[in-house]
């Protein structure tokens, strides 16, 4: 392991350190919040996860010059909004999913009925808590937002709904996998660089870098994982494996063959260290993330 | 038919024409959001609804001094989460319903996982519309709170769990019952004269008559939909009636009695009209809704 990637698990886990609590502070709701969808919610929102979009909101902030604290409540929500989308995702009409992060699936541990709740109830609370926590106003109403554009019907949501028609209308061409992807995940990822850049106070023209930095991020992020996907550990992944073949899903490798993909991801991962390293010194978590992203293994 | 029937009835028409062709014209997408998704968006929010939570948002600013135009963007974001609500509550996992405003539900004239993906692009982009489009600032962050608060989990969708529940752990108590619709349907009505009042530059006083106004308004609509579901008309409703018995569900009626009911709901519509007098004749609509609700047969 090279110093700069324990360098950047060491953040990583000091992030964690900072994030969990306020999301189960988050999670401490009146009693007008039945106990069942609580600890459904609970259950897959402290799933034991990286946390990476919530630290990549902080550590945007802190690039831009600002604290990190000051954006925990848009980190916290965009941790609220991706577990949302895993627990719809996995349900029986989507992905049918049984196992999630190495543990039944929301729907599989609770019920159908209790898991749509929950994720309808994280999505919604997802902007409660940044309409009533996020300072200042200016940058909570940007974020709102920002957060909305990037899983709404444009983004996130309609990504998964064209990734649900690909598997009936087979995907050939690089652009239109390109296009699911970047509003199945490189929007949101985007979206959480954008919020701690706005949190922090950035220029515009540092809120367009990192834009990009996210683009190119959440599309490396998503061409590891298709190449997990063929030769990921089933443990270390915490979920089933050679899934995508099995489906028929188009995926990088499947398009490209496994080393262009790779050179593909590195292209990308080589642009998105370019485009912060006029931060200066504050870019090395961010440059670090990025080979964080390329290089890992689960 | 009285007269001011008359005049609420042509005043909610005047409502439905200006609001339907603002829904239409957010629903034009990008071709980001594929087209299945928006369809599917399209047809449950333009089903010819009553629009009467946006109708409320737009008499709740005139009311309080404002001008209706301005709370348009609240007025379809309210609409849009009322929307997302009956799509994920009529899904096989849920309430298991076919029939919707006289037309199949979303997931029989689609299917399961377009109708998971339609409720939760309606509920992101309520929250994308408010924050893009409704003016001034500080009014677009209190309203996204409201909303958000009223929809989530100590909310709608608390509301929504608890009703699930009710249907094993059998309700015998008024008070239960009342919690449940209070969260379920009381504080989304709610929010929209809130985010009415708070749009139209309403003072503290005023801000908390309308929203007790809601509370009461919120409670005699459940109490009359409980009322309907004995004694209404399946064509005029649009949807079956008689299912509550069936299912065996907790009403008013059921707990009460259906005079003791309609007598509750009298009482409620009576205070309704005594918080909004002091607005004068500012509040001549708000009285009318207040007795439309009363004597609704559908």
């Amino acid at each position: 392991m090279s110093s700069s990637s324990t360098d950047l698990e060491s953040t990583l886990i000091d992030l964690k350190k900072v994030i969990e609590p306020e999301l189960k502070r988050y999670l401490e709701l009146s009693a007008d919040c039945p106990d069942r969808l609580r600890d459904s919610m609970t259950y897959s929102l402290l799933a034991g996860g990286k946390l990476l979009r919530p630290a990549l909101v902080l550590i945007a902030c802190e690039a831009c010059g600002g604290s990190r604290e000051t954006a925990i409540p848009a980190a916290c929500a965009i941790e609220m909004v991706h577990t949302y989308s895993l627990i719809h995702d996995d349900l029986p009409a989507m992905d049918n999913d049984d196992l999630r992060r190495g543990r039944p699936t929301n729907h599989r541990q609770f019920d159908e009925a209790t898991a749509i709740l929950a994720g309808d109830g994280l999505l919604t609370y997802a902007f409660e808590v940044i309409s009533r926590h996020q300072k200042p106003e200016q940058a909570a109403l940007k974020c709102i937002l920002e957060l909305a554009y990037a899983a709404g019907p444009e983004g996130m949501v309609g990504g998964q709904m064209a990734d649900l028609q690909a598997e009936t209308e087979k995907i050939t061409k690089l652009e239109e996998l390109e296009q699911i992807h970047l509003r199945k995940t490189g929007r949101l990822l985007r979206s959480a660089l954008r919020m701690g850049a706005i949190v922090g106070g950035a220029d515009d023209l540092t809120l367009s870098a990192l834009s990009e930095y996210g683009y190119c991020l959440g599309l490396a992020f998503q061409i590891t994982d298709d190449l997990l996907d063929i030769t990921g550990n089933q443990a270390k992944m915490g979920k089933a494996v050679q899934k995508d073949q099995t489906h028929g899903k188009a995926t990088y490798p499947g398009l490209l063959g496994v080393e262009p993909s790779r050179n593909h991801a590195d292209q990308l991962i080589q642009r998105a260290r370019e485009l912060v390293s006029p931060l200066g010194e504050r870019s090395q978590s961010l440059e670090q993330l990025a080979s964080f992203v390329l290089n890992r293994d689960h």
